[in-house]
């Protein structure tokens, strides 16, 4: 037989991966579980691709910002178009910062400029962008472009699921729309299987023509349990199997299983400061649990043999 | 070959439908459609089902209410429960008759009643009891459960638009939770492809278990324009073939196809007082439209053979 994840290593770790596989699928198991139940959620950003220094998307909103600070100079004193111009990793960071202490005013000054990016932009433009993004845009250190900062062992386990019968989802925190464009060709996961965050659509009819716009509003956050949420919105179902690596992700691995389904919870530690970061920030609730529970730990230095795609 | 559509009679209607789908599937079409952008969108009520004299989800729920004004006898002397039990059906009817002249009074107390039947209720409990529902409750009129008031001709277009690899959404103005109780096993349509309004919801995680639960207020209408933004929510793809029966699938209608996709609109038109219902109030706009741009129009009367399973 051929090596399902070649570029994992054989650890216990790949071992509970391909021995709750193997229980799932077998109709001789207690573990069975019929296909059309099998559903995998898997989050995206840490989890499937490199969310450091700054989330992906993050980087291509802060970009679209700092286009229109160049084409209207009034912006520049206004944050958060600012910072954005002004390069002040400072604030955009002590955004985020201050977020997790409790403080979200500059978080709110910075999705109101996000948001306007959005307001009467068409969905399907939206995709168009963000997949010219990644596929010329660098990330700022690992020396690679975007579409080639996911994690190649990660690839493997969506095919390897996608061929025991399971149904992938990606569900993210981050814009739906963003993933959209992009989740076919990088994951194998068609879009309508893309579960994340959202502004609110307009429809739009205009001389025999239609059109989903996006407006300037937070519709959906699919974050901590927003992310349950929205799989029983989109699926209806409650996944056997989810990968996340934050806090934010928590909800969604105590979702997995239920009264009369197996579970099992990847959680991504990213503790590979040579091949890629080593931080815990943000993922210290989760990872806790994961410990007191017995939830399989993926350490990215020693599970994974290769991390990212050999391009 | 064996007949696709047998309850449907040999009329330009079923050959209208016949010939689009031969020509999506046909690779030397022009109008030819790869199997993963085959989406159908098909409304429930007036469409699959019978709606007249009214909604089944409706009367389920004002049997919701009499429990609830049979238990507390407060309640009798409020609106909506007052109506439902002194069976005031001229209050009932009228709160819709005054939304339709604008006036949203009275349909807003209604919403109000039948919003606390959510409150803290598990979705999936929901579902059990729709299913409970329609399998043991009658129709008014017609002599039959309500599960045998699907309509048999568009129960064989289901099955036939699947052989040809279409991809079956349902996608209602009533309540997703309600129908993703009979959806798989009356319409062949899993439960991650019904579309429709919806609750808001509530994640409740409680001593290691974890539940979705319904809230008093109202998330998503999927009706008129909320019908194509749930379809780009859900899907992400515009449908090339659509059913509906009233103006509130009319956006839905308009929004079937697009640039390169080819269309099929399917209209039901109820004109079949012996057999089902006659009636076309409520549908005026989307059959004056159907009529101009020439969409396929389905007369009950002319088209189907039979109209409900022979039980």
């Amino acid at each position: 037989m051929t090596n399902p994840l070649p570029s994992w290593r054989d650890t216990p770790t790949r071992q509970a991966i391909l021995d709750f596989i193997a229980a799932v699928t077998d109709e001789n198991s207690p573990k069975y579980v019929p296909p059309a139940a099998r559903i995998a959620a898997i989050d995206n950003d840490g989890t499937l691709w490199c969310e450091k220094p700054m989330y992906i998307q993050l980087d291509y909103l802060l970009r679209k910002l700092a286009v229109q600070a160049q084409e209207d100079p009034s912006l520049r004193t206004k944050q958060p178009w600012r910072a954005v111009w002004e390069k002040d990793y400072a604030w955009l960071g002590g955004a985020m910062t201050k977020h997790y202490q409790g403080d979200d005013s500059d978080l709110n000054v910075l999705l109101g400029g996000i948001l306007s990016l959005s307001a009467g932009k068409r969905a399907e433009a939206i995709e168009a962008e963000a997949q010219a993004f990644i596929e010329s845009e660098h990330h700022p250190s690992l020396g690679r472009i975007y579409r080639d900062c996911i994690y190649q062992p990660m690839w493997e386990l969506l095919r390897y699921l996608e061929a025991n019968g399971f149904t992938n989802y990606v569900v993210s925190g981050a814009g739906r729309d963003f993933i959209r464009g992009f989740a076919h060709d990088l994951y194998g996961v068609p879009r309508e299987r893309v579960i994340g965050s959202t502004v609110a659509y307009r429809y739009v009819e205009d001389e025999g023509t239609s059109d989903i716009v996006q407006r300037a509003e937070l519709s959906v956050i699919d974050d901590g349990p927003g992310k349950p949420i929205q799989i029983w919105n989109v699926i209806g179902r409650r996944p056997i199997l989810t990968a996340g690596n934050s806090n934010g992700d928590l909800p969604m691995m105590n979702f997995t299983g239920g009264p009369s389904l197996p579970a099992l919870r990847l959680l991504i530690l990213h503790d590979d400061a040579e091949r890629e970061f080593d931080y815990v920030a943000g993922a210290e609730q989760v990872l806790e649990k994961a410990k007191t529970n017995g939830w399989t730990i993926i350490s990215m230095k020693n599970d994974f043999e290769v991390i990212f795609p050999v391009p």
